[in-house]
């Protein structure tokens, strides 16, 4: 099923770690389910029937018809700077235009902040279970792999990583999602926040915050994210795929200034600068006032298929699987009262009974060691008249034999 | 004027390179060549009158009115591919669809491509004088670098790459502009393409192909690309940017199948995917018939200002200095009869006559070797009636005290 590279262009010079790319399990998986008939809590996707798309076809035809530089390469454009300030605001961030660095969503945002942050082989200290996207930009940088584990209820064990830190661990970057953890639907408790910026602070260790879901919260505001704490040692990564659309790949980061040059160089050496007309449609987008509206409407929206997705839980699967009622994000974070093999279970319930999860494995940094089987399962995506339906077939491939 | 960061961040350990970044001296100044009183042949950019703007309107509208996947994530559009099969045929190059990888513009189809050929610290072997966006590419890898020279008639000299290859030289890549060379304004002499070809197969070099202003011709049709000679070796690099606009931020690769898969993970982890929405506009905008006839209004117009800038050369420019009428791409490169500091020149023509243009010495990989003062020209950008003008007060600079 996967294959080897290095096998197929034998004159070809690869580096090692480009040799070993395989196209996993999971990715042959999630061919099949995206098939129309399986009902798909896989992906981490929005809505597609949320789209604003009469607002944002009336703010790109705005743009084009006034603005002769839309479709040129151009600069990083000052006034959408200036509206993910006031946005930031609303996460309880205070920023400034000069630390605001635009990206092509926020999967750049982490590689650029991580090929600058990196050499070859040094340590990074991640959580044993994080985005798989973060864990492709590690791939060719073959860092030595540090990881803490992860509280349910309350996020990162920040004992972990101070013990690391103490004993001399000094990584070049700390991978930190502190709210809607993706997989683990946690949000980080508001001590440890304040913990973790600390031993940033006191090691000299930066922390990539990656808040893509961050403005996605459903028991009133998320708590301020670690960049609220400290403007040195917390890059900030956020993201308008989750907020507005994915297809616009428009994201930013916030970091102190004086990177914003060299990410620059990186930036320009990547993909020259992010869409112009992106950029501009956007700001424009936010100018008409309607952002804060739709991030509104997603929050009800998203919070509902939430309710629906934990009642259809409740209701159909087996005693002794657990789940957390996740304050903002887009996933809930399952654990079965059953061993066996993840994948094997996911294949099952794709083929028998057309329906899709990821298992918890597919986040695993290094050796996975649950004993139970885990599944992610996002509730943003499926519309809601599908939500129970897909839970109970997917309860039914969890009943014994 | 310039900065390093490591001074400004005391405590953050940066990878070696990047600590070294600085602002150019080049920036600087094109930061000044920026303002709008100033005539700009400095950069390579496309003429923003003549942007398709109410057709690629039209095209984006019917897409968001059409398609309710366009602003979600997704995979590359397979019709879009099968176009990009189509235009390749006007550049005499056969390819299937399976060979052609979707990239974030041009400047992302080359950064993924070295990020897969190129291990840290291993050779590349580059033309003595190219594009600045592909040295930008190397910096992270600290790669060795061999260079071999240009002849400005002719290309590429094809005998030095031979000489380094039998001499055991082995680099990971060959980085070549064989049309409208950027900043040469060659096309390279087809015997030499045919040569190149059968050393990258001989000694398993692969060739990264910049193919960036291939399609824009001003005597008859460009000499079919390396890529049309093989299809193992030859890495072609494509994009939208200079045929339709760089606000898209699509571009092509056409790499042998077995290296797609690798390509997506790193393509994945550096920005997910290439704008589904601007990957469909393409699509219908090609769907519409209209590149080819926009790529021939390119051509008449391009080759147009070529012309006015070649007159204006002539009349206006000192006895001794040297250009080749260049029968591709969007630039002029002329010799100075005349040593001493480019940039200087350059400040001098920016900030006592207002006119801009980039030194030889900004594409220069190592050491600068250059007798006398060169400069790129370009032509595309700048509205015909500016350029008489332009070229004279260019002149005027060169003019003896």
């Amino acid at each position: 099923m996967s294959h080897i590279v290095k096998d197929k262009l034998p004159g070809l010079a690869l580096p090692n770690w480009a040799t070993s790319l395989r196209r996993s399990a999971l990715q042959e998986m999630l061919t099949l389910a995206s098939s129309p008939d399986v009902i798909s809590f896989a992906l981490g996707l929005p809505a597609p029937e949320l789209f604003p798309i009469p607002e944002y076809t009336r703010a790109v035809e705005h743009v084009l018809a006034t603005d002769g530089k839309a479709l040129q390469y151009g600069p990083p454009f000052q006034p959408l700077k200036m509206q993910i300030v006031e946005l930031m605001r609303l996460r309880g961030v205070t920023c400034r235009q000069e630390q605001v660095f635009l990206t092509s969503g926020a999967q750049q945002g982490m590689n650029l902040l991580t090929r600058l942050l990196l050499a070859p082989g040094r340590q990074v200290l991640l959580e044993e279970m994080i985005y798989t996207g973060f864990q492709q930009v590690l791939i060719p940088f073959e860092p030595e792999i540090l990881t803490v584990a992860t509280d349910l209820r309350t996020g990162m064990d920040v004992d972990a990583v101070e013990a690391l830190l103490k004993s001399g661990a000094r990584p070049a970057l700390i991978y930190a999602i502190t709210e809607g953890h993706n997989p683990l639907a946690t949000s980080m408790h508001p001590a440890k926040r304040v913990r973790l910026v600390e031993l940033a602070r006191r090691y000299g260790v930066p922390i990539i915050e990656d808040d893509a879901y961050g403005f996605l919260s459903y028991e009133g505001r998320s708590e301020p994210p670690l960049r609220a704490l400290d403007d040195q040692w917390v890059f900030y990564v956020g993201s308008f795929s989750k907020i507005l659309a994915p297809a616009l790949r428009v994201g930013w980061i916030i970091v102190p200034e004086e990177l914003i040059a060299p990410l620059s160089v990186l930036k320009e050496a990547s993909d020259i600068d992010t869409s112009t007309l992106a950029q501009r449609t956007i700001s424009a987008f936010i100018e008409s006032g309607r952002l804060s509206g739709h991030i509104e409407l997603l929050r009800r929206e998203y919070g509902a298929r939430r309710d629906i997705m934990l009642r259809a839980l409740h209701e159909y699967f087996p005693r002794g699987a657990k789940w957390a009622i996740p304050g903002s994000g887009v996933f809930i974070w399952v654990e079965l009262e059953r061993s066996g093999d993840e994948y094997h279970l996911m294949k099952t319930a794709v083929e028998a009974k057309r329906v899709a999860f990821i298992p918890g494995h597919a986040f695993s940094v290094g050796e996975y060691r649950a004993r139970n089987q885990q599944m992610r399962l996002n509730f943003s995506h499926c519309a809601p008249n599908l939500i129970e339906e897909g839970i109970s077939r997917l309860a039914d491939v969890l009943r014994p034999e």
